[in-house]
This record gives C-alpha cells, sequence and structure tokens, in this order.
C-alpha cells in the first residue's frame, strides 16, 4: 500500500468510526453538533494515521486500534477549539472555515472541547483489549495531553508571545505542544498491536520526536513562504504576531537545514524495521514536503 | 464518628492526596499553579466526601477510595473554572474570592480547566484497584462529565436563560449539570470498595438523585434568601441573570415543600442500610440546612 492509499484508507476508516461513535442523545443537540463541527473540520486525520501506520507495521489487529485513533483525533480537536478562542490564539479561520466559536459562540465552543476531551477518554475504556492495555493507553494519552504534555506547551507559547526563546525552549514548547500528541499516537498504536519490544518503541518514539518537530519547523516555513488560500488561515499571522519561530531564530536557511536534519533522523530511527518501515518514511517525506 | 467529624477528616484526607498527587515539574509551572488555585479555594468537598462515606458504608479499603476521591474533584474544580469564564457565567468571584480567570487571565484559566479534566482520568489509571474496576471508574467519570452528563447541562442551561423552562426540563437540567457528578461520586466509592451488590448501588443512586436535585433547589432557595458574604458571591444573582430556579417555578414555599420530599427520598433510599446509613443521612440533613 503506498502512503497515498494509507492515508485515504485510514482517513476514512478514522471518521467512519468517529461518526459511528457520536451518536449519543444528549439533552443539549447542540452541543453535539459542536463537536461534530469540531471533530470534522477537513482535518488531515495525521495523529489517527499514525496510530494505523503502527499498529500495521508490528503487524496488530487493526480493530484495536479504531478507540485509539478516535480519541487522539478528539483531543486533538478540541484542543484546536480552545487555541482558537479569542482569550487564546483568537483565530476566526481554520482550515479555511469559520472556526468553532464562529460558527456556533464561544461558550458552546469551551464547553464542546470540554466534552471533547472526555469523550477520548472514555472511547478509550471501549476498546477491544485487554483491561491492563487500556489503561496504558488511557495513562499514556492523560499525560501527554495535561499539564506535563500539550496544555503546558499550549500554555508556555501563550505566555511567551513578545518574548525571545532559545532554540531549546523553542524545541521544548513544540515538544510539549504537538510533540506529545504525536508521540502518544505512536505508543496508542505500539499499545494497540500488543507489542512488548520496548526496542521498537524507543525506536518508533524516535521517529516520533523528529516527525513532530519537522512538522512544526514546516509549519513555522510555510507561515512565511505559504499563501493564505492554501494555508487556510492568514498567511504571515506567526510573524504578525511576534511568536517565536524556527525562521526567526535560525533564518530561512537555517530552519530548512533543521527540516532537512529532522528528516533524516526519522530515516535512521527506523532502520530496525528494514522495508516494513516504507510508510513511515514516506509519512516523514509527506511532512516536510508538504504545501499546507 | 459523627458527619462533621467525618466531613473534617475526609476534607483532611483529600486535600493532602491532591497536594501530594500534583507535584509534576511542567514547562510552565504558572499553569499549575492555576490548577492549585481552582483546586484548593475552600470548597466543600461535597463529592470527594460522598467517594469516602459510600466507600466506608460498603466496608471497603478506604486508600482504594483516594484516586477517584480526587479525580472527581478535578473534574468539579474544573468546571467551576469554565463555568465562571467571561463567555459562560461571567463571575469575578467564587467563594469570595477572585475566579481563576480573574486572578490569572482567561487563556490561563481556560487551561487550567482543560489540564485538571484530563488530570482526573489519569488520576484513576493509578488506582490501587483492579484492572477492570479502574476502567469501570473511568467509564463512569467520563460519562458523568461530558455530554451526556455535566457539560450537557451547563450548554442546556447557557442555551435557556431567558427562556421558560418546565419543572421537567429544570430538573432534567440540574441531573445533568450537577446530578451527574453526585451520582458518579456515588458509584465511585461503590467502585472503589469492590461492591457488586446492584439492589445495594441502586439504592445508593436513589439516594444520589434526591441529594442531588437537593442540593440545587437549596442553592435556588439561598440564592433569594442568603447574604451575599455568606454565600460568596452576590446574592440574588439567578434572579437578576433571569435564570430558571425552582422557586420562581414553584414560588418559595413550593420549593421548600419539595426540598423536604428530596429529603424524604433521600432517607427511604438508605432504608436498606439501617443504622449503617447514618452518616448519609446526616449529609442529606446537611444539604438540606444549610446556610451558604
Amino acid at each position: 500500500m503506498a502512503l497515498q492509499t494509507a492515508i485515504k484508507t485510514y482517513h476514512h476508516r478514522v471518521e467512519e468510526q468517529l461518526k459511528h461513535s457520536l451518536v449519543h442523545n444528549s439533552i443539549e443537540p447542540l452541543l453535539q453538533d459542536a463537536m461534530r463541527y469540531a471533530l470534522f473540520n477537513g482535518g488531515k486525520r495525521v495523529r489517527p494515521l499514525l496510530v494505523y501506520l503502527v499498529n500495521q507495521l508490528l503487524n496488530g489487529d487493526i480493530s484495536k486500534a479504531d478507540p485509539a485513533a478516535c480519541a487522539i483525533e478528539c483531543i486533538h480537536s478540541y484542543s484546536l477549539v480552545h487555541d482558537d478562542l479569542p482569550a487564546m490564539d483568537d483565530d476566526d479561520l481554520r482550515r479555511g472555515k469559520p472556526t468553532c466559536h464562529i460558527a456556533f459562540d464561544e461558550a458552546t465552543a469551551i464547553l464542546a472541547g470540554d466534552a471533547l476531551q472526555c469523550f477520548a477518554f472514555e472511547l478509550l475504556t471501549t476498546a477491544d483489549n485487554n483491561a491492563e492495555t487500556k489503561l496504558q493507553m488511557i495513562s499514556v494519552l492523560a499525560k501527554a495531553s495535561g499539564d506535563r504534555g500539550m496544555v503546558a506547551g499550549q500554555a508556555f507559547d501563550l505566555s511567551h508571545v513578545d518574548k525571545a526563546l532559545t532554540l531549546e525552549q523553542l524545541k521544548q514548547m513544540h515538544a510539549h505542544k504537538t510533540g506529545a500528541l504525536i508521540n502518544a499516537s505512536i505508543e496508542l498504536g505500539y499499545l494497540s498491536a500488543n507489542c512488548t519490544d520496548t526496542s521498537l518503541k524507543a525506536a518508533l518514539l524516535a521517529y516520533g520526536d523528529a516527525i513532530g518537530l519537522a512538522f512544526q519547523v514546516k509549519d513555522d516555513i510555510l507561515d512565511i513562504e505559504g499563501d493564505t488560500q492554501t494555508l487556510g488561515k492568514p498567511q504571515g499571522s506567526d510573524l504578525q504576531q511576534n511568536k517565536p519561530t524556527y525562521p526567526a531564530l535560525l533564518g530561512m536557511e537555517g530552519a530548512k537545514a533543521k527540516l532537512d536534519q529532522l528528516h533524516q533522523a526519522a530515516f535512521d530511527a527506523l532502520r530496525p524495521f528494514g522495508d516494513q518501515g516504507i510508510l513511515l518514511r514516506q509519512l516523514a517525506d509527506y511532512i516536510v514536503r508538504r504545501t499546507h
């Protein structure tokens, strides 16, 4: 299977899974409309893709990866909804469409985000895995999402707008803000495959470190070199908000060299998998070469 | 043990547990300061108290109830932080102290709430119980907190300000907004005791239904009859915001009759426990008679 086929296949798979899972009755249907709006907003589904790719690389039963794929996307979606709020990044557009608090209202967006986070953990209790594995999944997702993971990264980011960051601080910020969920996706895929070879886990997490940061360096580059229509957000918005970025710290050429280096690190990490690692190698290519 | 002793004992116990559990290093210490501010804000710890009381009533090992007691309080605290936000209830004071977004800022309050929710689920993975029990706890807490529980109740509440509610709608709103977490506390206590007698669970949940609603009816009454200093929030604020309340729908006398009826229902539900139910009966008394 080529990466483009895998992307389509797993994109379709996680969309179907999410559609079927979010069908509860609620006394407030508008809340669930907002949750669906946030979930089905044209996202690339990179994190579920990683869950599935790792599950398959380790010869897992793919159906055991479904709840994890959905859960990680619920966490990602909730974080976007909250990040876009006026008190946070104050973005009206996300992928060319009105953000959740614009399409609904601020209160509904806050609550939809809250409910999506909660739903992620509920989903993991339903996985067709043994209880210990499910608990490990919940622990991995919680640690990656909270005050030592994604949320800490976002808080650090907000408290450092207009402040100079060292390269190490910038790296740490991204390791929390986006890297934590990327690596959680990989670990969830590993757990869903019932793999117990910790050297393979370490290799996969090293790959995750590399592509997680590459993803962000590429975002920084695209913010300067991309155009608004392709990006789905105003080009140059990071620059305008004086946010710390790799091009700002390293220059554009330095940032591109950093990207190449991370690309290579991702490849190196995959060596233990030999030819089997082709899809993850192609994913690294895709992250580095994408235009939006 | 008299109820006042139990309240003190378990209040102290959950505070100590929370203090010891929230000691992670984070790249953004301010975020954790805000989490602690939200958690240690002088709350009554009613939900942890319920977890412990039910655990003890069912002869459970109390240490197995600690993570659940902490988790339910993390969920409750996060919900208060988000409810107080300008886009939601827009409250500057909570228990006489500045709300989290006033003491810090809106972005930090949103993120501290997010991290507290996440932390609740992480805590439940650490309980000294078997894996199946822990998963049931996580499922109970998630269902009670999300789009079929507390968050749905809050969303329903916000979308019905200035709208007339029927008595049934008001009851449903409170069953979600506060009742869901009250009953989750009871079910977590039940699970922490490794009890499998579902008739006892049903009795306890009937008790929970009664005190959960009684708590809210009493709140509505206090909003009219209490004073600002004792309440820690402006007296009459529900009335001012034209929120639907029991006194508004039933008149003050009707609301007080409803409170008496719920008080009796709580007592009736506890019959299977005979004399052992004394602390839960006293808690029902406390909820009904409190002055703030």
